[in-house]
């Protein structure tokens, strides 16, 4: 079965607490020379049948309305070999 | 800068309730064919300096002790071209 993945991180110019906490905490934890982190979704799509051309574009509507908040949210659609 | 993408993403034995609960809505909403979702997280992580064996190692690392909890998800690290 092939596998999909959506990745849904927030746009540049959102602001992330999430992955600023991450980025805060590195050095506490003796992890330095990290300069931003990001912290987003991942999302694996097992998909019945091929992943053509009208399988992918089904996906990305998928993505677009449901999975992703294209407000504040961008995503990517790849097919993983 | 370099950019070093972590993805953490629950054990394929552990149980994912946000999954499934995006994999039942699917049909709902007029999305047919996809067998199974998992849902994780990805963080995006911009590193300074160069992303050499001994970056990589200590990214390992932060990810093994602090991004992910390793009893119950697993994780990798690629550097983003």
């Amino acid at each position: 079965m092939a596998r999909v993945v959506v990745d849904v991180m927030l746009k540049p110019e959102i602001l992330d607490p999430q992955g600023q906490a991450v980025q805060r905490a590195l050095p506490r934890l003796g992890f330095d020379g990290i300069a931003d982190v990001r912290q987003g979704k991942r999302f694996e799509l097992d998909v019945e049948g091929p992943v053509d051309d009208a399988a992918l574009a089904r996906i990305h509507e998928m993505a677009e309305t449901f999975l992703a908040n294209t407000v504040i949210e961008d995503f990517t659609v790849k097919v993983e070999s």
